[in-house]
C-alpha cells in the first residue's frame, strides 16, 4: 500500500503536467469525418505513440485504409493482461459560431462551486478519457520504474466515423491483440459524486438516404401543387417514422424487443435520478420518448430512431421559390437486445419506400451498424474495479446502462472473444457532440487516481 | 404597312446583333439575392440604361435601398402611352454541377429539330424576353427615326427576390410611371406555336421560420428518444401542411377560394393541353395536387403550399449522431383570387404553433407577399395585341391563366391604378429557376417580331 499512496501522490503532485499534455493532443484537430483533418489524425495518433513509447512501451503507428491505429505493449509481462482501448479522433465543430472559445484552444474556465472545466472538443470525447489512463500509467512508471500488470493499448482514429477499419484490423491482429479483458473509458460517472461501471449499452445503425421526385429543380409557379416537391415527400417520411405516443412507426422495429426484467427495472428506479432535471439542463420538460416508460428505460432499454440532418431545396439567402427535385437526410437508430441492425436497416427501407409515389424513388447508403451488448456481471476484475472507485470516490459505483452505442466492443467479443470493462469520468452535460464541449477537471485528476487504484486492485 | 414590313425585315436582318447583346447581358452574373452580386446588379443596370441611351430614350439609373432602378423615357409623345416592365436580375445557380454549360458563359446549342436554345442564367427570366421589347423598339428607331407610340420602360432588379423596393419606388415616382396600361414579357407561350396573353396569375405568399427544440445539438446516445429532435419536428411539421389528398391542411386556408366558373373551366378543358405529358417532360406521372381537379386548374386556379428548402442538424461528410436542436425551413405559398395574404400567413403560423409540444418555439421570418391578380379582358389593347400575336404566329392567340406569380403587377394597379398586358414567348421547358436555362431562339426572334406588330398595331 506504499507503492498506492506514492503513486496517488505523484499524480496529485504533477497534475499540472497531465493537464498539459492533454491541451497539447486537444490542440490537433484530429476530426475523422472531414477529409482535409487527415494529416492531424496522423498526428495525433504519433503524439500517442510518441507519449507511450517514453513510457518504454512498445508502441507503434500501424496503417489502415483509413486513420491509423495506436499498438502499444507495455513491458511488464506478469498479472492479469489488459487492453486499454481509446480513440484520439473527435467530432466535427459546426456550428462554429455556437463555440465561446475556439474548439481547438483548450482552456480552464474556474466554476462558483469549485469545480473547473476542461473546455475544447475533446477534452471529454475521448481525449481527456483516455489520457486519465495513460497518466495513472505514467505515474506507476515514475514512481515504481515499471507497471503493476500487463498493460497493452490500442487507439483508434475513426470511432466517430463508425470504426470502419477496426473489424478487419482486430482480425488481421488477433493474437497481437487478445488479452484477459478491455479497458474503456468512454463512459459517464453516474452522477458527480458517484462513480459507474457501464453494463450494458445499445447498438445503432446509421443510414444516408435521398429522395428524387421531378428529374430537375421545378418553379413553383409553373409546377406548384402539380409536381412532387421531394422536401415536402421527405418531411412526410420522417414525420411518420414515430407515432404520436414517441414510438417507432416502422413495421417490424420492434421484433424480438423484451420487457425489461423487473428487478432491473426496480434498481434502476431506485438509482437518484431527476427526470425533470435532466430535461431541464437542455431546455427541455415534455419527454419526446415512448409514453408510460421512464426516462432512464427509454434511454437505456428502448431503441429509437433520431434524424441527425436533413438538406434540400434553396438553403442560402434570400428565397428562391423552387419545388425540389431531391432531398436528403441522415438518421440513426439506436437498438437494444433482440434488435439484428440489418432486419432494422430492411425494414426501415422497405417503410421508405412504402410511403413513396410510384414516380419517386429512393436511394439509401448505409453507415455503421452494431447490435446491442450487455457485460457479464459475475467477473473478479469487475469486483475489483467496483471496490477500488468505491473507494476513491467514497460512493458504492453504480452499475449502469447507457443509451450510447459502443460498436467496437461487439467487434472485440466477435473478433477476439473478449468482454469489456466499461470505466468513464465523463458527466452528462459534458456537452460531447456539441459546442463548447468540457469535462471537468475533477474527472480528469480523480479519474487518473481511478484508474491507479484499479491497476493496483488487478494486481492483488 | 410598308414601315411594319420593314420594320420586321429589320428584325430579321440584325438578329445576330440582337443575340450578341442579349449575350452580353447574360454575362453580367446579377444574382439578386446573394450579396456578393451587388455590383454585377448595378453593371447589369447600367447596361441597359446605356443601351436606352443609345436609342434616344431618357434613361436614368436610379438608387433605392436595394439593387438600382432603371427608368427611361421614349422621346415620342403623341399615341397611347405604354409601360414596359421587366427585370434584369436573375435567380441564384445552384446547384452549379449539375449545368452542362457555365451559367453566365451563354452558348447557342442547336437541336435536331432545327430549333436553337440559347443557353444561360437568364436566358428566357427575363433577360431575353425584356430584350425581345428592347429590340422591337431599336428596329423602329432604325427603320423609321422614331418610335411609334409612347414607350417608357421601367426595369428592376429585385424581381427574384421579392421587389422589396418597387413598392416605395412606385409611391414615389408615380407622376413619372404612370401610362395607359404596362406590358410585360415574363410569361409562357401557350405552347410552341400558339402565343399567349396571360389574364390571371396567382398571388404568394414567402415565409421563412426556424424550430427550436433543445438548448444546444445533443449527443444521440446521451439523450436519443428522451429529448425532442428539431428536425423530427420540422418533418412531422412539413408533413402535415398537406392531406394525403394534395389539400392544404392550415385551417382557414381555403375560406373565401370560390370554385372556378364553368364557362373558364369549360374553355381551359378545350385547350390543347397534354397532362401526362406535362408531368413526364420532368420525369412524373403521379399528379401530387388535389385530387379530382385538372392539373390545369391546380395550377391556374386553385393555391398551394410549397416548402422551397429545408435544413438542419449535421450535412456534412461522414456521419454525426446528433440530436439537432434546430430545423429551418423556406416556404411559400401560391394564392388566388379571394385568399388575403396577411390572413393565410397568420393562418399558417398558428398551425405551425399548434404542432409544437409546449417546450419548443418557432420564429418565423416574412418575405414577400402579393395577392392574386385577374385582368379585365375587355380593353382595346387586349384585343390588339391578340390580333397582332395571332398574325405573327398564324395561330390564335390563348387566354391564359398562370400559376406563378407577378406580384409588381399589385403594385401598379395599387399605387399607380394600372392595368397590365402579359405577353411572353417563354416555353415551360424553358427550365428558369433552374440549372441548364433556356430560351429558344425563335422565341426571341418571333418574340421581337411580335412586339414590332403589337406597338405597330397600338399606334393604328
Amino acid at each position: 500500500m506504499t507503492d498506492l499512496t506514492d503513486v496517488l501522490d505523484f499524480v496529485d503532485a504533477n497534475l499540472e503536467r497531465s493537464l498539459e499534455r492533454l491541451f497539447e493532443l486537444i490542440r490537433i484537430p484530429s476530426i475523422s469525418t472531414e477529409a482535409q483533418y487527415g494529416a492531424d489524425c496522423r498526428r495525433a495518433a504519433q503524439w500517442l505513440a510518441d507519449e507511450l513509447g517514453a513510457l518504454d512501451f512498445a508502441s507503434f503507428v500501424r496503417d489502415t485504409a483509413g486513420h491509423p491505429m495506436v499498438v502499444a505493449h507495455g513491458p511488464q509481462a506478469s498479472g492479469p493482461h489488459v487492453l486499454f482501448y481509446g480513440h484520439y479522433d473527435v467530432q466535427p465543430v459546426d456550428p462554429l459560431s455556437l463555440w465561446t472559445t475556439p474548439p481547438f484552444e483548450p482552456s480552464l474556465a474556474p466554476q462558483p462551486d469549485g469545480e473547473t472545466f476542461i473546455l475544447g472538443r475533446g477534452a471529454s470525447d475521448d481525449k481527456g478519457q483516455l489520457l486519465t489512463f495513460i497518466e495513472a500509467c505514467r505515474a506507476f512508471k515514475a514512481v515504481t520504474g515499471s507497471l503493476p500488470i500487463r498493460i497493452s493499448m490500442l487507439f483508434e482514429g475513426e470511432e466517430e466515423a463508425g470504426s470502419p477499419s477496426l473489424s478487419p484490423f482486430l482480425e488481421a491482429n488477433a493474437d497481437d491483440l487478445r488479452a484477459d479483458v478491455i479497458l474503456v473509458c468512454d463512459t459517464d460517472m453516474w452522477d458527480r459524486h458517484t462513480p459507474a461501471i457501464t453494463t450494458m449499452w445499445r447498438g445503432f445503425v446509421s443510414e444516408e438516404f435521398t429522395i428524387t421526385a421531378a428529374n430537375r429543380d421545378l418553379h413553383s409557379g409553373m409546377f406548384g401543387s402539380a409536381a412532387r416537391n421531394a422536401v415536402q415527400l421527405m418531411g412526410t417520411v420522417i414525420g411518420k417514422l414515430r407515432y404520436d405516443d414517441g414510438s417507432v412507426a416502422i413495421p417490424g422495429f420492434y421484433d424480438n424487443v423484451s420487457e425489461l426484467p423487473a428487478s432491473i427495472k426496480a434498481q434502476w428506479d431506485a438509482l437518484p435520478f431527476d427526470a425533470e432535471r435532466f430535461l431541464a439542463d437542455v431546455g427541455l420538460f415534455v419527454p419526446a420518448g415512448e409514453s408510460g416508460r421512464s426516462v432512464l428505460e427509454q434511454i437505456w432499454a428502448r431503441p429509437t430512431c433520431e434524424i441527425n440532418g436533413v438538406w434540400g431545396g434553396y438553403t442560402g439567402d434570400g428565397f428562391k421559390t423552387v419545388i425540389p427535385a431531391e432531398a436528403h437526410a441522415k438518421l440513426s437508430f439506436r437498438l437494444v437486445a433482440g434488435q439484428d441492425p440489418d432486419h432494422i436497416r430492411t425494414s426501415f427501407r422497405a417503410f421508405v419506400q412504402s410511403l413513396l409515389p410510384a414516380d419517386c424513388t429512393a436511394t439509401f447508403r448505409a453507415y455503421a451498424s452494431a447490435p446491442a451488448q450487455t457485460m457479464p456481471l459475475d467477473g473478479a476484475l469487475l469486483g475489483k474495479a467496483r471496490a477500488a472507485l468505491t473507494e476513491e470516490w467514497g460512493v458504492e459505483a453504480a452499475l449502469a446502462g447507457t443509451g450510447g452505442s459502443i460498436p467496437i466492443l461487439g467487434e472485440f467479443k466477435k473478433r477476439l472473444g473478449m468482454d469489456s470493462l466499461l470505466v468513464g469520468f465523463a458527466h452528462f452535460d459534458n456537452r460531447v457532440h456539441s459546442p463548447n464541449e468540457k469535462y471537468d477537471l475533477s474527472s480528469f485528476h480523480k479519474g487518473i487516481r481511478s484508474w491507479v487504484r484499479i491497476l493496483a486492485a488487478f494486481a492483488e
